[in-house]
């Protein structure tokens, strides 16, 4: 059902980073959902999390562990969000991080907990405990397929990407994986990505980094508005590409590597969107000539958010007048006489109404698409956003509506 | 389909308003679309509009003949909005009040035009002025019933309700109507609402009461978050019951006038969301010791729009985490560890997560009932907000997305 996503045969193995998937039972249907990535000494880890306040025990735990140590391990299970589970949870996550250190002889500190799955239920850290030892066995570089899918929830598709670029002659490698179908929104979602790369970078540029790449990718889509309770992105460096050094935020290098990461978040953002819950659309939402960029990103989530948009847009119907309405409540200053609204390349709104040349063939042929580019033209400044967002299927409600029985 | 919404099997006359309903053909289905509603001379009238950017055309003109005259008629279409119709919307809008105008031997200001329907396709005026003859000689005192009928697009039920008060010994009549069932939203929606009372209050008053009465009511409700472009509720008085004229809104009078003003918008509202597209629940949202209204507002409308809690409502789940998760996202100050929400009367959260007591069955339990309430305790101060919505159901999919077709 995903649009346009086509899983990755392979992905590059990034030097440093080794990784291990197994089936503890922790997921009902005997797939993978249990997975360690291991990176190697002198690497170093930087990370955004949920903002929202029901943080997940992991999350908590993960922040508290990053502030101390530079990780060595990564643990993640897939299944259970160990979410809403209260002390009990916090102290779940805190007895799974002491297994791994036990087994591999390193500081509870340097090992992060991730969750993703169900929430409000404890976490059986009994089968996590009796999954430990294999999963140990079975680390391998070149192992990111497996791992991507055992972080796999409702999720249809492996999403994946690598990419290669030379910094100083030297390779560079930047492997990606992430995970999320539903509860996606700005903020960061129900979603988890791990990004490594070989590439050597220091600490406090690695996440400024992250940051920047995130704002224009995981932060720039939404499914169905529900920020989740366990979201968090992750990027690694391990250095064992043998660069030089990045430390200047102004060089070349820290561009080259930011553009590599930036286009790698989007990808794998984006692929969230084509496998969202019951996505039939992939639907691309330009806001321009807005007063800020605020005003650009809240014009641009009001009509993601819709349902009424979202359920035209799965009939594959034109009726723009419901993008208008949503333009309309957005809450944003602009002149109505003034502003464009384009399906595609066809102009369906100006002067304060439907646009005199357009016709409804126009607007069929391009809601007809799979891909959809709603373009908005406020006239009103000179800011920019653009996010991405799926339609609102029966699908989405099957799914949603069955999901825990 | 809707949720315990009995339709009123008779409406009580208001002394001074007569109304007509006629099939004009602006609907497909050939059922009343026209519906003309004539207000005696010294009666006042106070409205309230959406406040979407893009309101109609009779949205603009009905504010601008309000300003000044006070109307002798409203002319209210249904099956077209007269939206996002740009100058030729507004020519329109003008011409069904000028032919009603010369109809009646009234001034063209006098007349209130309203629509509600298909956003984006002209206004078939000339069905009207077809119509409009008939439309007049079927003017009646006793006729509430037939005019519900004729504003309904998407409702399966008329939503109408009578009630009567004494008045320093005087009865009183009040009798109102509303239609709207999906672009429902804070701040008005698709909805329209006309309600007349034969008490004698004068003009300011009545504004404060409609006011008044719509924020606890109208603008206490959401179906899907969308606001229209046309919503519009007005409040007639015909002061032919005879009571001395209200002028002091401390006075006891005021009070009651208020309160039964109050209770009619507050069932009016309701019966919206009962009749909601796609409803199978009535879902009350109760947001206690908040901070302020503002965050009660927007925990409450938090968890109302989240996709997610409304299929789980569909879906009878008590997956009380997606509640969790929307309450954490709502953007508004409070202890995780001092919340509770409760799903009817049972604590679902306290402490940070699951209540220790709960019970998947005394979940299940409530979720299996037709109204259900979600209590949110934030435990920060002392305000308060109650709002009402409903589920997010396979219907609702279909009717939005078939609407057009």
């Amino acid at each position: 059902m995903a649009v346009n996503l086509t899983e990755p045969e392979s992905l590059l193995p990034v030097k440093g980073v080794r990784l291990a998937s197994v089936t503890a039972g922790i997921k009902k249907n005997q797939t993978d959902d249990l997975v360690l990535i291991e990176l190697a000494k002198n690497s170093q880890c930087a990370a955004v999390f949920t903002q929202n306040k029901f943080c997940a025990a992991p999350v908590t735990l993960a922040k508290k562990h990053l502030q101390t140590k530079t990780p060595e391990f990564l643990l993640v299970n897939s299944g259970n969000a160990n979410a809403g589970t209260g002390k009990q949870g916090m102290l779940d996550a805190l007895q799974s991080c002491e297994l791994v250190a036990a087994l591999t002889n390193c500081d509870v500190n340097e090992v992060l907990p991730f969750s993703t799955g169900v929430i409000g239920e404890n976490l059986p850290v009994d089968k996590i405990a009796a999954a430990l030892p294999d999963l140990y066995d079975q680390l391998l570089e070149d192992n990111w397929v497996k791992a991507g899918r055992g972080i796999m929830t409702t999720d249809t598709k492996l999403k994946g990407i690598s990419r290669q670029i030379q910094l100083q002659g030297k390779t560079v490698t930047v492997t990606g994986l992430s995970k999320g179908a539903g509860m996606i929104q700005p903020n960061m979602a129900t979603m988890l990505s791990y990004i490594a790369t070989d590439a050597a970078i220091n600490k406090n540029l690695l996440q400024q980094c992250l940051n920047s790449a995130v704002q224009l990718s995981f932060n720039s889509i939404t499914v169905d508005s529900d920020t989740s309770t366990n979201d968090a992105c992750v990027l690694m460096s391990t250095g064992q590409a043998d660069n030089e050094i990045i430390t200047d935020h102004s060089s070349d290098e820290y561009q080259k590597i930011l553009n590599v990461i930036t286009e790698v978040c989007l990808y794998l953002a984006q692929a969230i969107i084509r496998d969202a819950e019951g996505a039939t659309k992939f639907v691309t939402l330009q806001v321009n000539t807005a007063g800020s960029i605020d005003d650009a990103r809240k014009v641009a989530y009001t009509v993601a958010h819709s349902p009424l948009v979202k359920t035209a847009l799965f009939a594959s119907d034109p009726n723009w007048g419901r993008i208008l309405a949503a333009v309309g409540r957005a809450g944003v200053e602009f002149d109505i006489d003034n502003i464009q609204i384009y399906l595609g390349d066809v102009c369906i709104v100006s002067a304060g109404g439907r646009d005199a040349a357009y016709t409804e063939e126009q607007g069929q042929k391009v809601m007809n698409q799979q891909e959809i580019t709603i373009r908005i033209e406020l006239n009103a400044g000179d800011s920019s956003a653009c996010i991405w967002t799926s339609d609102l299927s029966y699908d989405y409600v099957k799914i949603n509506s069955e999901y825990r029985s």
